[in-house]
């Protein structure tokens, strides 16, 4: 079978950040560091771990500098995610997610099985849990087990407590291959919710939700040690409920537009975009300019692009093309201008390139692999 | 720099499709070799050439079977994708596209030094044709030129005769490192118009453009061989328009709910869907059921990906799953059972996986590999 081939990286360290090749995903250093330092001591204050979601940004590197700013682990959803941060250094990972493939499952084990590794899976029904229990058994390996709930994205999860029950009996049988670590209760659509209020209300419903689910399996002699939730755009929320142990928060590093949308929650620490995608001018009229940066540098299911540059609009984008116009007062572009925007999704955007050039001021300070899109499975 | 990882392809030649690993994006080579002769066939039949756009697959295997079925060459959008697809042994590559930043043009230029290669790039300004001389004259290449002209897009190209004029003469006075091989004459919208009347209308606005160009050039002396554009949904207009040259079809040999949805124009080949996304189910309940496929495994610009089984719906994406929902009399989805989707729009879709699984029936035919997301640099 042939190699994959192999595209240079944008940039090199040290580099002027105006001179790299483009398109290309950048990261504002210290606005990221600002965002991980900034949300980890309101978790901390909260008694909360955090649990950095690593779907986010797929890199390795910036995982590593989480869990240096206190992180106690990550969170993934995919195990190809997991072997990839995991061959990386990353020794503790909840993968967020219900893997039922027999091959995934064997997967999962084998990561399980290495020396130091803490993994933990999500499970919302009975089926899974045999075959993971036989691929742990098989390979000597032990995985912690989370039952995902819904706690009201209407997605994955059980509905009633009596299904927790079933599944939690079937874990115990399956003792020592697996142990029930506690709840996986995340409500994904309540992030972007635009109000605080509405946002609030979610999480309250979410968190006795967590509550019933936690009594009837304690109430059945299950320890439930943990119970894992809440994201970028309700954590002030999971962090005063008293219910959630840790947080799954993974855009707060990045940010991004759909983030940056939502009306600001007075508890919640203001933060940076530090993810943006640079361009380039190809081509330039009176009425528009076009950038090499299409579909294939932006994820657009959140909505398109915005110029970094407030008096420029983003018009369109084709595959490989933006159409941008200036607005009333807008400084020309010149041809071969390099332009920065921020992207509308950070995670579906980061995942369209091998690359993030971390840079501070105007120098590049790292270029930094992002896992390859095989990673999905 | 740390190397990129790597994640083992979903499929081996041989392996059943029901077993392969998901997300993978599959190809059903039985349907992509028929879309490649019928449209290559029209085109031939009309005395056109086709520049087969390698962007919307990416694919150097695919790439080498469309000039096996009679492409003259391929085109691409990026300097990038140029490169890999020389790697794998293309000869003759149309870099569709304005290429204006010094690097690129050294690449470029690097690229037609090698022996055997005819390299050609667009350029719609004065400015970057002295920087591509003076590449080439470093290099001792030669690349072609195509002037491009806004055939209707609103994109690139130029508007008026007037500045092609002004490039050309730009491009003789580069002789021997430059050479005008024609004109650039793409409207890439008019590919999605929905009615063959619509259609029909914009490529004969085209024409009329483009004629004027080329009488306007050869009336000042500069010969016009190539006339380059069209594509899968209006390619029957360019062919009988007796003004283009070649055809730059790309989707044709793939397919996708955006070019089914447009209305059929009687004198095209009927294309079937040979692209799709074979995705697993990870969860269900009585009102829905979840797929391990989502915003990383299908580009939504063109809206939502559809299930195969058309009692299957899918109601929504988020980043690695889909939620599907049963329509009055659907099957029932069994967990772990594999279900595939037809993608939304194939080229960006395409650009969300490292690899290709082609089959035929129900077996893995081989797997090839995708350039890398860094091609579009």
């Amino acid at each position: 079978m042939a190699d994959l081939p192999f595209v240079a990286p944008p940039a090199r360290a040290g580099d002027r950040l105006d001179t790299i090749d483009t398109p290309a995903l950048v990261l504002d250093l210290d606005a990221c560091d600002a965002n991980v330092a900034a949300l980890h001591a309101q978790a901390t204050a909260a008694g909360l771990a955090v649990r950095a979601h690593g779907k986010a940004h797929r890199c390795p590197e910036l995982a590593l500098r989480q869990l240096a700013a206190g992180a106690q682990g990550i969170c993934v959803q995919k195990v190809g995610e997991a072997e990839g941060f995991a061959a990386a250094g990353v020794r503790d990972i909840l993968v967020s997610n219900e893997v039922v493939a027999e091959a995934k499952l064997a997967r999962l084990a084998a990561l399980a099985a290495r020396s130091g590794m803490r993994i933990a899976v999500c499970v919302d029904d009975p089926e899974p849990v045999d075959r993971l229990a036989a691929a742990c058994a098989a390979q000597g390996a032990r995985v912690d087990v989370m039952i995902e709930i819904d706690v009201g994205q209407g997605r994955c999860g059980v509905e009633q407590p009596e299904q927790a029950l079933a599944i939690a009996a079937r874990i115990a049988a399956a003792a020592p291959a697996l142990r029930l670590r506690g709840l996986q209760a995340y409500h994904g659509s309540a992030q972007h919710y635009r109000g605080p209020g509405e946002r609030a209300d979610a999480i309250a419903d979410a968190a006795s939700k967590a509550r019933r689910f936690r009594a009837a399996l304690e109430t059945a002699g299950h320890e439930i040690a943990e119970i894992s939730g809440g994201g970028t755009g309700s954590f002030p929320n999971e962090a005063g409920a008293g219910v959630w142990t840790e947080i799954q928060a993974g855009s707060y590093a990045l940010m991004d537009l759909d983030y940056r949308a939502n009306d600001a929650d007075p508890r919640a620490p203001k933060l940076r975009q530090a993810l943006g995608v640079m361009a380039t001018v190809i081509s330039r009229r009176a009425s528009h300019a076009v950038l090499d940066a299409g579909l294939k540098a932006f994820a657009v299911d959140s909505g398109l692009p915005a110029m970094r540059d407030p008096l420029w609009r983003v018009r369109g984008l084709s595959d490989e093309h933006a159409v941008v116009e200036p607005l009333e007062g807008a400084a020309a572009l010149a041809l071969d201008q390099r332009v920065m925007l921020d992207p509308g999704h950070c995670d579906p955007t980061v995942n369209l390139h091998d690359w993030i050039v971390a840079y501070r001021g105007e120098r590049v300070e790292a270029v930094w692999p992002v896992l390859p899109r095989g990673a999905s499975r």
